[in-house]
């Protein structure tokens, strides 16, 4: 049975963004699993550590299939054949995840089974989107007495748009027409609005501007969010 | 006139949780501007990375001065002379700040002058404190559809405890008492906080349990912060 398992981090796509210790671990465990969304798909996560891996740890990765469904139940058979593959691995493993492993991460669908079953655990933290994004636009997401409210896919967006100084929208679908039914003309200057796809990887793209001036449609939905600041 | 400025994050306390892309810089740059809080008083975020420098470059350290204070107007007159004496540095040179800059960090006193210049910014992301407390706490901040706000201070907690998923209040000063004002007998088990003072660091301290289980009176408010979430 595994002795321990390093839920690992891998920040948001460049490679020097891993942490020393996320190195050091990669290149020390026995196994690492990496998850993947469709068999025969490339692993995102992995991609952003197969350069930092010494020779001989390339061969000892293990995928994990981790389907994209809203079906729970459909999903639960998934993590729990993943689980089950970590446990019966032999000493130390690692799973990476994309980000953070405490935020909305891949890490979370076995950690539970983990702890229920009294296997050792270790968070390893990777930087996560949110705060990628916002070094990626050169903007602060709160100072001094401002607070910041995370929502996932925009997530009754209209009960805290204007309440928080600072809104991350994760996942971008339909934030546009969101944005523009919730902002009458006479606050729509009141926001300012910045979009980050895939930040910090080759491919980033980036907008940022009031609500009018943000080309929702040329959004790239795939790894975005965006960031809403009140303007003071 | 000094060429670029990286305000770089350096994480919650352990030297291992710099990004490798953070100690490339830092060994590459020409000057290295830590933040004290008062004359004479050991840097914080320099105490991280001091053992990451090659020896040439802890010749090229200059302190900071960001005193403790509510005073708006007194601290302004510090953050204008960090700024104008990092405007007058030489090349490319780094300001370094605990945890991440973008989340209430010391580098967001000097970012919107260094804008108004025009001068160079580039963020380098550290791991933020609510984060790697997670980790240490062994729990996800969020997963799935969750929701998550980061109120500073505890401020406004009355209008979103219960109402968010998971809240994380940095500092945790009358945090005990806050919590026993608002929540009611009945509903005092619906809650699991997790206090982490120095998440990371050699005298790191955790508390976790229901409300009536932490001892507020044992913890150390500084760099402190709680994990609140609702048990579903």
């Amino acid at each position: 049975m595994v002795e321990k398992v390093y839920g690992i981090g891998v920040g948001p796509g460049d490679k020097d963004l891993l942490t020393v210790k996320a190195v050091n671990i990669l290149n020390s465990v026995d196994t690492i699993f990496v998850p993947i969304s469709k068999e025969g798909r490339s692993s995102v996560a992995y991609d952003i550590i197969k350069d930092v891996l010494n020779e001989d740890k390339k061969e000892n990765i293990v995928e994990l299939l981790f389907p994209m469904s809203k079906d729970i139940d459909y999903l639960k058979k998934y993590w729990n054949d993943a689980f089950n593959t970590i446990k019966e691995a032999n000493g130390e493993v690692a799973l990476i995840t994309i980000g953070d492993p405490t935020l909305y991460s891949t890490f979370s669908y076995v950690w539970s089974s983990l702890k229920e079953n009294n296997i050792s655990v270790e968070i390893i933290n990777g930087i996560p989107s949110p705060f990628a994004s916002a070094g990626r636009l050169n903007i602060p997401l709160v100072e001094g007495d401002e607070n910041i409210a995370i929502l996932p896919q925009g997530k009754d967006l209209e009960k805290y748009l204007g309440v928080f100084d600072t809104i991350v929208v994760m996942k971008t679908k339909s934030l546009g027409e969101k944005l523009k039914k919730l902002v009458d003309e006479e606050h729509k200057n009141d926001y300012i609005v910045g979009i980050v796809s895939k930040a910090c990887c080759e491919n980033e793209e980036i907008q940022m501007g009031k609500i009018d001036e943000i080309n929702f449609d040329e959004v790239n939905e795939y790894l975005s969010l965006a960031v809403i600041k009140k303007i003071k």
